[in-house]
């Protein structure tokens, strides 16, 4: 990297890259004068303005121009956001791939999709420790929304950094481990020299509840509810589809499942041992046929108000095996993504229409659904624990880095330790000091189908023109020796309403096209044809305005003849 | 109106008209034999799926269709989504306007702008009475989040039909009068026919805080905050902005407006007498030169997080005036409408970015906001007061008015007279029966820019399909006579990443239209040529999805020479 020396020995660098402004929470680089690990390989979902993006993965160029360092991707859990990029980057950037076994899991169903079978996949769990030269990596277990979650802790020159990962602090989690307290004050004993914290609540105060609680919330509704329960909750969420399955038990209930993902992971997590259930207890959708109403729960994807998901199909009557009615009940196990809120709102009405009870938090049953983070008692808890002297906040919006800092800062830790990253940012760490010291390009990589990286700011600022006011197409032809018009103008629109309405525009247009175009018939050499066509869209630009008031786009297109 | 019978003597027809879900917020018929009447006539955002389209007015078809027994549009207050629609209608359905002082100005203000100089408005207040032949309306007070709000009584041959408009009730209002619980109780002494009232918050518990209570957290805040307080609001919350006046004057501060449509409102409400304030008090953000930070407060647009606003401006360091700095406190006072979270999201991130104090609702600060609609327990007293025999639920969407309805099926409304309307659907009503006897097209009219209903669903999906992968362009030229392609092709794209980068796309391209173009050349008669650019047009679709799994549009012209 042109400018950024390299890592002085007994140094650590830490960069937060990728992430919407969710810094780190993609993936984070550590790295010393000799080695380098990589923290997850996510990615995220794009805001409504990134026109076709399907997916944004960081942008990697910092590791892939010192790749010959890097040691191995350490995987903290299986979601999206923290193993997604994976398939993407392996191509280039080729190193192990540490995890747990339902994260190996996960990641390889996405790379087999993919066609990447050669991964080098190595398995870690509680205690697991791995020697990366000047670093070394030891797994410990969290509670999060997903089983099988771990923090890492790094053993470097500079000392020792705790990376949390993903968590929440649950006492009686389902499935998964309780995040280990009692490593992390052993980690405080021995000195943190830094601590990176999960901050996505950072801005809610007290705890998170347990996992526990949702069970409870659930089997009480299969127990009390009429007719058949319909329950839409994130694939990953194992444990929740566990206690789905032992609640619909003690009901005398049957768990059919649709939606892709949520078929896919139940898939795996039986084959992997996570979900345990009788096969007459968890079928496939298709199994459904005649089933009892009062028999019968389905879990689905779609709660997040996904447009072609399971729930959304059932909302809109367009799901092939499920047809809601009067006296079924739906449930939202799970609440808005921030943006989601309006498509949730939109699947809640559509599931009114069909005369269906809904149940979700905003309803009043705050108990369908727990959050899967820290909240701001959690989060002192652990900063107390590791009594860091320098801290990280990562994995939020600006606002609860900002948040979480302050956490830190009223906690003790001192003021020159706390640095609240941007992506990109270069935090060159020793065993006495901290300090940001560059900013590398850590852009938004778009990922649009099988493209990635092609599609860029500019192609994006173009779809935003033409999904605002369409376009105007001027085609002329032109003579290939004399380098003259020949023949006429031709006019044409998409998405542009006016246009598409009135006829005088066209001509309008065409005509302005054409005085530009005759108007100095010396000058139109081939070789000026690219001006006298910027001429002519700004010419017709101009008008249309005018005429208007709308800023189509304006495409002029000569055929040489 | 085609198949659709003349209303009966004795019979009241209502249909609820527009509202993007929002059942008759936005306007609503209400149709005897001889006359009708209109309430309300306001204007919708659109999502962001409607590309381009800046907003949505109703359907007022029906209206145009009837329009010689018009005899009023009646307003209950002065909010966009109430009034906002007339400078588009009026000038095919002129009627006097009914509406309190405030709301004719907004209103003036609005068909000023316009151009519409010569609308005949009528000043209505409390008991205010107006006769319309077979239709009487009295006008009653109600609290609201803008003050001169009014529900509306109507007497009918079907009897007597209240209905709330947008309420709160609020004993300790600012401002406005108190929702007439004494009127709603006569109204309901002398028999309710038909209550139509308020959903917007049908799914919310208890009641609704006193706007009172702002103040209080407000005068707080301007007393203890060290340096400049800035004000984010609705520029229509002019009880609000009194507080806001009162509260600078008691800690010795000045208050400075910005953003256009909060001075806009500021001016009128000075001039109508609505706002009291000494003009050292309140004063153009143009004056705020060198005040001191501790005698400042600033309230400004962009509590929604609006691109343009004076908010964003000041959060992305782009307002000319007010260059935001540590020590100021920022209030967000209001919540996120549905579908805004992510850009009040985005605006407090960067607003923390620039080290400012952010106060808001979700920031544990509660009564820095109250919402302006009743909740449950608020809807339970009106419809115990009027005690209706039919009741329509109106302004919500489709799970508030289906939970609406069920407070007042709970309450003894009988089912028989229980309605959840569509827009669009016709209820009629006599004085002893109720029933939906058909259902009207009531679609969306979008309004993009000047252009009122030339852009469709049609235009809509091309800007989705644009906005997604862009297009291709293939160009050829015809000689005129012959039929026959002359030259060669011309291929170009705007949007489509793919072929922005890959030249060996954009050749491939070229070879499949020649490939079509000379396949036959006896079938390129000029007749054919639709047949023939429709071939193209669809084997270069193929083609591009074979080689890119992408489908942008492809639009193939032939211009003659």
């Amino acid at each position: 990297m042109a400018g950024l020396s390299d890592v002085a020995e007994g140094a650590l660098r830490v960069v937060p890259l990728g992430g919407l402004g969710e810094i780190g929470r993609n993936m984070m680089v550590y790295e010393t004068a000799e080695d380098m690990v990589v923290v997850d390989a996510g990615l995220l979902f794009p805001s409504d303005d990134m026109h076709g993006v399907d997916y944004i993965i960081p942008d990697a160029s910092y590791v892939l121009e010192r790749r010959d360092k890097l040691r191995g991707y350490l995987i903290t859990h299986g979601h999206e956001d923290h193993i997604g990029a994976l398939r993407f980057l392996l191509p280039q950037l080729q190193a192990p791939i540490y995890g747990s076994p339902l994260a190996l899991g996960l990641i390889g169903w996405r790379l087999e999709e993919s066609g990447i079978l050669d991964a080098h996949m190595i398995e870690a769990g509680t205690g697991s420790s791995f020697d990366f030269g000047t670093i070394t990596a030891e797994f410990y277990p969290v509670a999060h929304s997903i089983p099988d979650a771990f923090g890492i802790a790094l053993r470097t020159p500079a000392g020792l950094v705790v990376h949390t990962g993903d968590f929440k602090i649950d006492h009686t989690p389902v499935m998964s481990e309780q995040t280990d307290l009692q490593q992390l004050a052993a980690y405080g004993r021995e000195g943190v020299r830094l601590l990176c914290s999960d901050s996505t609540y950072a801005d809610q105060p007290g705890v998170t509840p347990s996992e526990a609680v949702v069970g409870e919330a659930l089997a009480q509704l299969l127990l009390t509810a009429p007719g058949r329960v319909i329950i839409a909750t994130f694939a990953s969420q194992i444990a929740r589809i566990q206690q789905i399955v032992d609640a619909a038990e003690e009901s005398g209930r049957v768990v059919y499942a649709t939606g892709r993902s949520m078929e896919k992971n139940i898939e795996m997590s039986l084959e992997l041992g996570y979900v345990a259930a009788d096969e007459r207890r968890l079928r496939p959708i298709t199994d459904l046929g005649s089933a009892h109403d009062e028999n019968t729960v389905i879990i689905c994807t779609g709660a997040q108000g996904e447009p072609m998901s399971a729930l959304s199909r059932m909302a809109t009557g367009s799901h092939r095996e499920v047809t809601l009615k009067s006296g079924d009940t739906v449930v939202l196990s799970s609440s808005p993504i921030p943006g989601n809120e309006a498509a949730v709102n939109n699947t809640m009405n559509n599931l009114y229409r069909r005369g269906v009870e809904v149940v979700s938090v905003a309803s009043g049953h705050e108990h369908v659904h727990v959050r899967g983070h820290a909240a701001q008692e959690e989060l002192k808890t652990v900063i107390s624990l590791t009594n860091p002297s320098a801290f990280v906040p990562i994995h939020g919006e600006f606002r609860h880095l900002v948040l979480h800092g302050r956490l830190a800062q009223s906690m003790g830790v001192p003021d020159e330790g706390l640095h609240i990253l941007l992506d990109g940012d270069v935090l060159e760490l020793t065993a006495n000091d901290s300090e940001v010291v560059d900013q590398i390009p850590a852009e938004y990589v778009y990922v649009d189908g099988e493209n990635v990286g092609g599609v860029d700011r500019a192609i994006i600022r173009d779809r935003q023109k033409l999904a605002d006011d369409g376009f105007i197409l001027i085609a002329v032809a032109v003579n290939g020796e004399s380098g003259a018009m020949t023949g006429d103008v031709e006019v044409t629109s998409r998405g542009f309403a006016e246009m598409h309405a009135a006829e005088h525009l066209r001509v309008g247009a065409a005509q302005v096209a054409r005085d530009v175009l005759r108007s100095k018939p010396n000058a139109t050499k081939l070789t000026t044809w690219e001006k006298r066509k910027r001429q002519v869209q700004q010419e017709v630009s101009t008008y249309v305005r005018r005429e208007t008031r709308q800023r189509p786009m304006v495409v002029v297109v000569a055929v040489q003849v």
